[in-house]
């Protein structure tokens, strides 16, 4: 999957799903849980289906966010996003493998499932948890610190080590992984200087809460032509038996991780 | 418990244990470990025992720490605190879940155990040995850098990864985590510093070393009226068997949670 | 053993290795994995082992990196060293604990095994791996790094997570530990800087690329009056059976800590 920009837009706000395709992000999500109040779950669900099914969005992906497990939403959305014109769904503060294989079970086959990893729990089990393979991971830096009681910071330092940790799994899994939000959608330097860092961590994109975020994670995600030549040999090497390049071998994560930044490129299909 | 300011008294100081009723800490904590000498570890004991029978100090909680389990003193330093006047005990040095059992076990019920997670196998362990069930954990910097042959700098960078490790290890297990020390007692500006990134990162409360600090601490980490409220709300839901809160699972350690924030707010009993 | 300065020299340049005398590093590393191209790995084994049976470089360990277990020159360099007139093998990219296994059947009885952690994996399983007991590990930032898919920064802030994640793990194996490298040689300044956290974190040593790096290592890691005294408190401790220093049980990790730091002061001899 290429996800450097996952732009999250309202349920309730069709509107603004239509809107968009005017910066294409690579991963719009209709969101029912944070953006929606409890009372109006039902709604939004019923409001974000008929949207998704008249017209879809203009984006390579178009997922919806659901309620977490545990909550009286879950099962009413699952239900309505296995039946809609939906790409797949995005399932946060997962903390459980038996949630991923329930919504795996539950959604047709083909189906993409993004995980949010952002409670004290998801964290600690980050390796066994992406190990079970979902498609991608965001890690939601707001949730995780208002999970531990901490408080966010601009500088950050209080997430570092999740941040770290959850990157850090989904590097063991080969899962692409999608760094933390930037809140304050009018504070661009704040975004760019976010993105940099987790860019440097190994983040493959960003979560976007406003369309003009979208645009910048687009560029700032961008992989290098080093990193697309680098790719191209692994890929190389891999059709023609050959098990090491540049004194690494190359196994199953390699092609994977390799595909990946060529489709954050733009050249060639994603993996699988 | 409630424990913003966990402060530390020399055993054999009596007189500064009269004194801590001026800024009546939440915890004091006589100090038979680091802060005597180890010919002088008898002579305090037997002091500071007659001083706490004659005169309670001045703080909601009035604990002990006695030295590590191994040594020579363990035995009779918790033997002379279950037979004496003391709300509990501090466990420097916390390694093994069975030192913890033990502990319990040679206390009188409803004593409480504080433990010290403070060298490397405490940090790398900090998951299962507060699973164990404590009833409050400080991280001991000084101790886990020194134990790493590392050495402690203002900025405390060398010990990010740990401090971090050991309020997601509490936050996990539902257990309140006071934050690592800050050794200049002249140096207000310093412990301020360190107590916004301890609470950033979660941390409830704040080692003292000076009665100066545990002032510092009581202000600093109250809870904000935001986090009052939202406590508040938890502990409504779970009153009526609401099992979702502002989108998130309300379970026993969210519970257990509200109650600590309710605590250090004055507002309620601590959770038992 | 003693690791202050721990220096790497590409293993198709005898005329540097002949040079390394001049600063007298801790271990020299003839490394026929990162320096040596593929098409040169046959030519430069056979020229290093050569250069080092004709003269023994001036260190006080002479060591060979090999390429990692799975490329195809990994037998023949092991082989190589086993035959050859080294002290040991430095293994990079250890994953395996299998493969540091195998290492020691094929070398002779006492050759040193460094080893190199330095991948998503290694980090993530560096607990286990250095607990099988090489000599000494590594951390190397630039391949970890590289291999989460991320960027070196100057702050370093991308690799902090791992970088504290392997010293503790080689803190509970008691196995000495050694600083990621700083590539630009002609940055002393950013040398000192990275070596001060490095030790801070509790390093004692660090990767070095060029003799000027090695002189600045062996005077930025050399312990401090009040660590040899430490270190002399212990040993005497444990050579008349009393069980604690300074509050603190004495186990067998703390004596070989303990040698390590007499070693790194020139005093004593290594634990072997």
């Amino acid at each position: 999957m290429r996800v450097r920009s996952l732009l999250f837009v309202p349920a309730d706000r069709p509107d603004l799903l239509a809107k968009v395709g005017r910066v294409h992000p690579d991963a719009v999500v209709a969101d029912l849980e944070d953006a929606v109040a409890p009372a109006a779950k039902d709604a939004a669900r019923a409001t974000v289906l008929a949207a998704l099914a008249a017209e879809r969005p203009g984006a390579d992906l178009v997922l919806v966010r659901v309620n977490p497990p545990g909550t009286e939403w879950f099962a009413a959305d699952l239900e309505a996003c296995a039946a809609g014109r939906v790409d797949g769904i995005v399932l946060p503060k997962y903390e459980r493998v038996e949630d991923l294989e329930a919504v795996r079970a539950a959604l047709p086959s083909g189906a993409r499932v993004l995980v949010g990893i952002e409670s004290g729990l998801g964290v600690a089990d980050a390796r066994p948890l992406l190990a079970a393979g979902p498609d991608a991971v965001y890690f939601g830096a707001e949730d995780y610190v208002a999970d531990l009681g901490g408080r966010r910071t601009a500088a950050g330092t209080e997430a570092l080590y999740a941040r770290s940790a959850v990157v850090l799994a989904a590097r063991l899994a080969g899962v692409p992984s999608i760094d933390e939000a930037v809140v304050d959608v009018r504070d661009d330097e704040a975004f760019r200087r976010s993105a940099a860092l987790g860019r440097d961590l190994g983040y493959q994109g960003k979560i976007c809460v406003h369309p003009r975020q979208a645009e910048l994670a687009a560029a700032l995600f961008a992989p290098t032509a080093e990193e697309v030549t680098a790719a191209e040999e692994v890929l190389a090497a891999a059709a023609t038996g050959v098990a090491v390049v540049d004194g690494r071998m190359v196994d199953a994560v390699h092609v994977t991780m390799a595909r990946q930044v060529l489709s954050r490129a733009g050249r060639g299909d994603p993996p699988p």
